[in-house]
Order: structure tokens, then C-alpha cells, then sequence
């Protein structure tokens, strides 16, 4: 039970960051509960439910990301990931490497996510 | 003032893992603040308040520690890291390479801990 819900944890992060990548906004507000809180980065004014969510991500729509999992532990409901985002607008490429803390209902919907990095971890190239 | 702060958590998160490695659990204790909390791992009943907390870190005074750190992001009042701790208990070495997460207060004494990590990301030598 505890290694099957850790296994769709790491199921949920994965696609999390396939759809940073290749979805839309309202793909990744797709795997928030409805009630999820989002902070990004943490300090910063939460986010709270699924419609401030996607607005959240809605930048993404206009910009083209890829993504790369670095590490990823899960313990209990909670998982945390070290990744890598590359954004490219069009007239420059930013990378930044967070580490996201999410934690996650029984269906694995993301509850809540904090994402902890500072303006000085972006390359801007 | 943000980013003061922010150097006076990793030096907090630096001291840490020092301590882990060359300290007592009194030691380390005394980076947390008196009615902090920890969880480590995240799921299982957290400790509150210091006498609690150095009793956690207990173990430390019968083994041989080494850490490093592999990653650290701070935003606000939150750090995130990854580090290696490698546990030589004389009969055999283990190595965990966890997430924490802590929270801190003005002051950068640890607030909150919240160890990110399970059984199957230990390696035993």
C-alpha cells in the first residue's frame, strides 16, 4: 500500500514535468486536487485552487520548456525533486534547477506544491 | 535583508551538516529552536521541542558520520538540500542521500525539519 501510493507519486512528478514540457496549463492544473495550494517560489503569495493553478502555469502556454528529473525521494504522501527547466522564449534560454516539495491525496492528485529556489539560481544564456 | 538571511540559512544548513558528522546530538539540538519540530522520515510522528529532538539525534554519539552536501536552494524562510550522510557503525557502512526540508526563524535557528527519503534509498556496504 505505502510502496504502491509512493509509486504513483513518482507516476504523478513524471508526468508533472512531461507536461511542464509538452502540455498545457490546464494539463498540469489536471493533476492538482481542486483544492491544492501552489507557492513558487516559497515566500511568495500561495495559489488556491485549480483555476488560480492554471493560471499559474498559463506563461507556459506561450514558451517552449524542456525538462529533466534530477533526483526525486518520496516518503509518505510528501515527495521531493531536484529538476531542471529550460525555457526558451524566443529571444533567450532560462535555466533554473528548483527543488519542488509536493505532497499528494489518496489518487495521488497534487495537494499542495512549494517550490524552493531564488532568482539567483537562474542562468539566463 | 532577503538575502542576508538567506546566507545565514545555509550557514545554518552548512553548520548542520558538520555537526552530523563531528558533533553531539546536544550540538546539533542546539541549531534548532526550542519548540521546533522535526519529521524525519516525513510520515512518521513528528518530534516537538528540543529535549525531544536531541533525543532523535542520540544515535549520532555511538557512530562514525561523514555528509556533504549535493544541492541547497533557499527561498524565503525555507531551504531545501540534498546531501549524502555515510553511517560507519563498525560492522557496516551505510549511505542515505535524502531531501530535507527546514524552516527557519529570524535568527536561523531551525524551526521545522522534514526528512524526504525511505528504506529503498538506503545503501548498505
Amino acid at each position: 500500500m505505502t510502496l504502491d501510493n509512493s509509486d504513483r507519486i513518482r507516476e504523478t512528478v513524471t508526468r508533472y514535468l512531461d507536461l511542464i514540457a509538452n502540455g498545457t496549463s490546464a494539463d498540469v492544473a489536471a493533476l492538482y486536487a481542486p483544492d491544492a495550494t501552489l507557492e513558487d517560489p516559497v515566500g511568495t503569495e500561495p495559489k488556491h485552487g485549480r483555476e488560480a493553478i492554471e493560471k499559474f502555469y498559463a506563461a507556459l502556454d506561450a514558451v517552449r520548456n524542456t525538462t529533466e528529473l534530477l533526483t526525486i525521494r518520496v516518503s509518505g504522501n510528501t515527495a521531493a525533486f531536484h529538476f531542471r527547466v529550460v525555457t526558451d522564449t524566443g529571444e533567450q534560454t532560462i535555466t533554473i534547477e528548483p527543488i519542488d516539495v509536493m505532497t499528494f491525496d489518496d489518487q495521488a492528485r497534487i495537494t499542495s506544491m512549494r517550490a524552493i529556489w531564488s532568482p539567483t539560481d537562474m542562468v539566463v544564456a
